[in-house]
């Protein structure tokens, strides 16, 4: 039924558990994912107005800056990659820069995926309190069916059992 | 992984989308289906202002109000259980009276279910618009894992096939 899954990551913990549930789905016939991190243009931003007195070329020190963490995120992605892999399922991974919603929505869009499942609170917790979370972005925007993990939804699962 | 699944359905088109969903995660494991509609109390008080003018108790025009939308909805909630009977799955209905977000919440929580399916919009249009969807409360708010179901996205998923 979700036979292709977008899995955006910004390595947080929920993010990890919705890499457990992306798992999950291969018994319901899922194959093939796509694991998605953007890194976050506006951070970058912010991170060169914090470092306005640095000397030299903002420009060259945002492209350095978008290197340096796209560098940080390739090794976190392919252990990604080799999870889902070692499961039994084909991975793709990805590193774009922009703004993470819309980044995902196009990544989406872009590869036909049938399902996004999505952490439901990632790393910038002030900046979601204040504008609302990438995954309710997702949520209300994508075209596709979302599924949203919880933090802890595991262990009250567990409880469960 | 998500063995027993929460089916809120207000009868939409989306709804039944979201039955499709939960029909089809019965590969991965999903055996158990609590369906449930809850009659809008809200929309019972506004059809009681909007008949104002009708001689007789208040209070008993709103307990008839609240019994026939529930007779009403015993059919169609009958129906959806025997489509998830049919697929294999064990399935139970249940109509209560309330905020459908605060009930859904409460019966997750109550039945300790795995996963909500929910349609990413309901009936009520225009409530929706100004108060945002019943399914982004069941997201922000639900401990459990949500599956937003969007409307189209069988269509988009056939396109791609």
């Amino acid at each position: 039924m979700y036979r292709k899954i977008l899995l955006p990551t910004d390595f947080s913990d929920c993010a990890a558990m919705a890499l457990g549930a992306v798992i999950g789905l291969k018994e319901a016939g899922s194959r093939e994912v796509l694991v998605l991190h953007v890194v976050d243009i506006r951070q970058c931003e912010q991170a060169l107005v914090g470092t306005a007195w640095v000397k030299g070329d903002p420009g060259a020190y945002l492209k350095h800056l978008k290197e340096e963490l796209t560098v940080n995120a390739e090794s976190k992605i392919k252990e990604i990659g080799g999870e889902i892999e070692k499961a039994g399922m084909t991975a793709r991974t990805r590193i774009v820069t922009g703004v993470p919603f819309r980044e995902i929505l196009r990544a989406a869009d872009e590869e036909r995926v049938d399902l996004i499942v999505i952490g439901s609170h990632g790393k910038s917790n002030i900046r979601e309190m204040m504008l609302g979370s990438v995954s309710e972005k997702v949520v209300r925007k994508a075209r596709q069916h979302v599924l949203v993990v919880k933090q802890g939804g595991d262990e009250a699962a567990g409880e469960q059992s």
